[in-house]
């Protein structure tokens, strides 16, 4: 196959500025420039989940040769995290990172593309979104927000959390003050706990001075960066809250019609890119942050007593069922959700777990 | 941030053929078509492990808006499969996708950079390779070969196999004839059995007319394509021989040099595109095809008895050990790999086991 290509281009343009809206229609101008904003929901250039999108950007300058270049804005430089969405949505900005969850107060359904208790880990929820029929459900739910949404990296499975009340049984949950957001905070509560929510930056002092008992954050990397271990006396595990978190990019509908289908598909590329690029990130630095944590700091590690598992197991499946019942969409989302996690459960059972349990 | 850009370009170009090795520096021609050979060592669009590259050549072509055409060649329609690595190190083609571990011939370090017997699975690959060194070591082992490799898929945890045979004890390995090729092999081998080399297209006769007892083959989606349920009586799990083997994309180092930067990134961004993306794909066939299996063919699922696999798992360290021993740039690759591995199977026993462990 040959291809024969002859090109008679005479170009004289001033492309100046960071107006991409005015794109004639969807060919290629090898000339144009677009500037894009994105806006993060993370502190600028947080370990892994703040330098992914600062990837993604560098990514798509350099494989567009600067003709798309993306600014990215840490969360309160351009917007609040929290605002994150609604930027994006209402066209201040092109483009977002996140994650979808903290947008549940919207939209329901938005919990299942992100991460819900007991639910699917990294590996399945990549499945899920790209081959299982999640990515078109989310594309859906964000379409009334003139929004398209992209999977752009995880955390895998979280760690339950810093305590400083030891968990001997489900008897030691009542009251206890641990923060906790979103359909974790849910479960915990019906569990017998008072869930708090507090922001990143208010969870070191609050542990410290006694206001909580316990708290989540991400994994052994941040949690390490965060100096939790400082503050808790008991570090547990599994994470049942978040056992794969999807991390998003989200871009502005008429921002994204506006691009020529080649920046589009960089773009695309790029978060892929990402989405396998976090992972292994924090694959590498959780390990030896936990070894640090261990062997350098004296931390312990607990593992929860299994009937507190299985009733936070128990609760979470009421309660991942009622928020299945809140609209139609949702309705839909949790059926697929639920019906590839049950198959993926069931071959993982043969597959990633049976060699897990195997290799030591 | 803004940036003014005046372009004054005039091209008046016919760009014919398939040659690349002509540009004159690494600047970007927008006008300059590359045209690519990409040998494969996959029958032609075999699932997912052969139409991966072909997503790569598409993502590339549509990314570069033509600029950079790679056309795919099935295994024996350029070369035959096990010489891909030849023709992209001779430049005969300029880029190929297969698995390291089939130029073990070439270069002992090569196994460590697809898969081993009990080493890491797919989310642990990735995270070596892209943060732990293991990329660098990759890149170092194929330079004299005049080779760039790049991660380009992964299938997660392979099945044991099909067996005729039941497997109860760590006898019934004895004279066992099973196709297995590689350290898998050579580790059947020490523990009792006797390993048989087959290319794909043999195995269902050999085990339809017991010229073999059992065959390893990829997992319930591959398996169930190639009809093996139909000349076997049981499905073995779990896959110790190849927890996680990653797929390679090679690329002859002349033509990379010969590309300008912002193709170079395309090229990179589309292997990563497809690193994520098989790993997605296999996870959503696998479970589906693992229920067909089960439910419409009635397939007797068996999991290999604990001493069979403790006996697997001390041959396999031998193995490893040995192979680490061969020459000097091994035994670096063996140590970055099994100290890594170490330190992931610690994490990931509080984290992705412990967690799979919890959720039923």
């Amino acid at each position: 196959m040959r291809v024969c290509v002859a090109l008679l281009v005479v170009l004289a343009l001033g492309a100046c500025g960071r107006e991409s809206a005015t794109a004639p229609d969807a060919t290629v101008l090898p000339d144009k420039v677009y500037q894009w904003k994105l806006v993060t929901t993370w502190p600028k250039n947080l370990p892994a989940l703040g330098t992914a999108p600062e990837r993604l950007a560098k990514e798509v300058e350099l494989m567009s040769n600067g003709r798309l270049k993306i600014r990215v804005f840490g969360a309160g430089e351009l917007v609040p995290a929290m605002e994150v969405f609604d930027a994006v949505s209402q066209g201040n900005a092109e483009m977002g990172h996140g994650a979808a969850y903290y947008w549940r107060g919207k939209l329901a359904s938005a919990e299942f593309f992100a991460t819900v208790p007991f639910g699917m880990n990294a590996q399945e929820m990549n499945g899920w979104l790209h081959y299982g029929g999640g990515l078109e459900l989310w594309q859906e739910a964000y379409a009334p927000f003139n929004l398209i949404p992209l999977a752009a990296g995880n955390s895998g499975v979280q760690m339950a959390g810093w305590f400083n009340k030891e968990i001997n049984s489900l008897e030691d949950l009542k009251g206890l003050k641990m923060r906790i957001p979103g359909l974790g905070g849910e479960v915990l509560k019906r569990a017998g706990g008072e869930p708090v929510t507090l922001p990143g930056g208010e969870i070191f002092t609050a542990l410290q001075t006694g206001v909580i008992d316990a708290t989540e954050w991400v994994g052994p990397y941040n949690d390490l960066a965060l100096g939790l271990h400082t503050v808790a006396k008991y570090y547990y595990y599994p994470g049942w809250h978040e056992p794969g978190p999807t991390l998003e990019a989200i871009i502005n509908k008429d921002a994204w019609e506006s691009l020529p289908p080649d920046l589009q598909a960089m773009v695309k590329a790029a978060a892929r890119t990402v989405n396998d690029d976090m992972l292994a990130e924090f694959t590498v630095r959780n390990a030896s942050a936990l070894k640090t944590l261990i062997y350098d700091h004296g931390v312990q590690v607990r593992r929860l007593p299994d009937d507190v598992i299985e009733r936070l197991r128990e609760v979470s499946a009421e309660v991942l069922a009622e928020t299945g019942k809140v609209d139609p969409l949702t309705t839909r989302v949790y059926e697929s959700y639920t019906a590839f996690a049950k198959s993926a459960r069931e071959y993982h059972a043969l597959s990633e777990q049976a060699y897990l349990e195997i290799r030591d």
